[in-house]
């Protein structure tokens, strides 16, 4: 039998995954499963988009330009100068299968192998598999749950930094902590990243969904980071159309740009539906996104206050993405998680949550904390929370 | 400035996009340009996969399954099974966003920095991307223009195994040759893959297209070689849908398929709508794939004829795909095709060709021979094989 390369054997399996198969077989019992596990969300597509997948007139789906089509190009500088980046032009933006494939290309531009990044954790647990895939090491920056997982003191970032640092990966808002980094935080990490010449990689695709009249503070901006940073973009969570596979990288550096194009002409070219319904998407999008943004803030003050009354429950309240994480008053969230799938039910019902293991470097510190994503409606919430309740008291009995 | 990669830095730019400002620029002062020179055939997709988009009832454009949802896996067991791989089920698929996509998951599973995959030249420019990007060589096996680009003997094949060679790739019927292996030369390959324990990657994702009767041999059809091959398959030229981004990877063997769907998982989830579209046209499509054959067909004929006419012009008949190699009477194909944009012209039009340096290892090989795409109508055909004469013959002068 052929060897596998080293760097898929030490491919990490998404923290969800195992517990898949458990999930699958409570399903066949005829156990209803409510998935607070993923990042799924149940909001509709904006109709501007699914009409004018309806629509389309074309005879034949083509190619689409390595780097992205033009109008949907145009379309993301139009949204980013209603951000304010007025000096953006269409050059400026990398057109990819997800925020993901941005991911790729930019620590495949950064990064060789043994290079490292450092990335506050707890973190997206992807990020694992994007270096992994290029045997480049995350170097974790720990925040803590007790101080709603707020950065630690800038000098443990440079500590940090070696020869080898090539990037600092930021999620923000953050996934699964719903962090907000401060304005004050960022313009530290940027004089860091400027002083030791490093690229900043900011993952903003939860951009839109920050709640109490907050704005994330995007890297963009701080100008004086033309040259070192790459901004991550996904029309995924902001339109709820994670399938449509439509994200961008952005960045003002021509010298990152030209060589992250070369991943991309690799690839021939993104998708082609993908671009039509964001573009149409972005048409107009002031309501939609007002009301998403009210519906996941509905959402995350019923989540966290029920979760925060289950006794030995502590959940920080997020301000941003629709994710929260929970500590819960257990020893190990990956048995639980699968006991809960496994051997508990209520009036035939269970929940499934993703323990939070897999979004640290070092597994143990997140132990005792699941992450619960708010993506369903108020009622499956409601009722998942009284399931979490139930099997606990029965799990700790 | 930060530093790129190493193994950015030494990411090959596509062979033809040098050209592309080129081109930009003929058409700015009003030259029509006839692109021989890429991929995207201008055949309809057909009307079922265009209806199936049109038709679509979802509400959310949802994640797909990591691995493809089971849908569009189940007509791809079901057109296997009619290709005669019957034991083939849903699971021995990866569904991937294009055929790229397979080939990059491939050549990440088997290969760490340093190995080597040895490939028969001329070879799809982007086999070249795909390794670079995994800091893994190429070690190519010479074949000519002269012999129709037949195999060398096998025992070169041998003599280029190291304990770095990790794969094999073909791809079968050849871009850019439209090469068709025989079965005997396919049986060698798989017993020297065997007996080296080295995996065969096979590219046939020109497998529908092959001419004057022939069957293009699957690498499935040596089940020996079950824990040694990966098929890289694709949906952008069956039925030409290059922009729905839609392919998959099949293999046999359990190992490899465990260590793919990792990177699969990284990224989460191939395009949802494309494998919607890619469903519906597999269903009753032997009329479209045997017009779109006898079109290619047509077309070919037409267009090898002529340019063997043109003098000095040598153009073997391709058996498959929808290329052809021309060896041309110029020292650098380079410089001619970028001639041909900048300073010829006929009638206020021209033509664009695909120079066949980036399809070497050492690009010496390819100085004086251009691909050309047979993908236009038979009108235009006739008039880029006139245009490439007239041209041919200033240029000479
Ligand atoms: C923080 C973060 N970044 C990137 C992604 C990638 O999403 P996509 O590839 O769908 O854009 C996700 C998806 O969950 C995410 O949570
Ligand atoms: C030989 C070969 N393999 C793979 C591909 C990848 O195509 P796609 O990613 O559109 O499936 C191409 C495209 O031209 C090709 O010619």
């Amino acid at each position: 039998m052929p060897v596998i390369s080293k760097r898929a054997q030490k491919m990490p399996a998404s923290p969800v995954r195992k517990l898949v198969p458990f999930s699958l077989k409570a399903k066949e019992k005829g156990i209803k499963v409510y998935h607070l596990n993923i990042g799924q969300p149940d909001i509709e597509t904006p109709q501007t988009a699914i009409d004018a997948i309806k629509n389309i007139d074309l005879k034949i789906f083509e190619y689409a330009l390595s780097e992205g089509n033009i109008e949907y190009r145009t379309a993301l500088k139009t949204y980013y100068h209603t951000l304010g980046f007025t000096d953006l032009t269409t050059d400026n933006f990398i057109v990819t299968n997800g925020g993901s494939e941005a991911l790729n290309f930019a620590i495949s531009t950064l990064c060789d192998e043994g290079d490292e990044v450092i990335i506050p954790e707890p973190y997206y647990a992807n990020y694992n598999g994007f270096t992994q895939t290029f045997n480049v090491n995350v170097v974790a920056i720990p925040s803590s749950i007790d101080t709603g997982f707020a950065l630690p003191e800038m000098a443990e970032f440079e500590k940090k930094i070696t020869p080898k640092t090539k990037a600092i990966v930021l999620c923000n808002p953050g996934n699964p902590t719903g962090y907000l980094y401060t304005r004050e935080e960022l313009q530290q990490l940027a004089e860091i990243a400027l002083k030791h010449d490093i690229v900043i990689i900011s993952d903003e695709v939860y951009r839109e969904y920050a709640y109490d009249g907050k704005t994330p503070v995007s890297m963009l901006e701080f100008p004086e980071l033309k040259e070192n940073c790459i901004i991550i973009d996904s029309e995924s969570k902001r339109y709820s159309m994670c399938g449509a596979r439509i994200g961008c990288a952005v960045t003002r550096s021509q010298k990152i740009h030209d060589a992250m194009i070369l991943f991309a002409q690799a690839r021939l070219s993104p998708v082609l539906l993908g671009q039509i319904a964001a573009t149409a998407a972005h048409v107009n999008d002031t309501k939609y996104i007002l009301s998403v943004r009210e519906e996941y803030t509905k959402r995350r003050n019923l989540l966290v206050d029920l979760l925060n009354e289950i006794p030995g429950v502590i959940c920080p309240k997020p301000k941003g993405a629709f994710y929260c994480v929970a500590e819960l008053p257990v020893k190990d969230t990956d048995v639980f998680a699968q006991w809960l799938l496994e051997n508990f039910q209520d009036n035939n019902e269970t929940v499934m949550v993703a323990p939070m293991s897999g979004f640290y470097s070092n597994p143990e510190l997140g132990k005792k904390q699941v992450r619960i994503a708010y993506v369903l409606n108020e009622t499956d919430l409601r009722r998942s929370a009284e399931l979490l309740k139930i099997a606990l008291e029965e799990y700790n009995k």
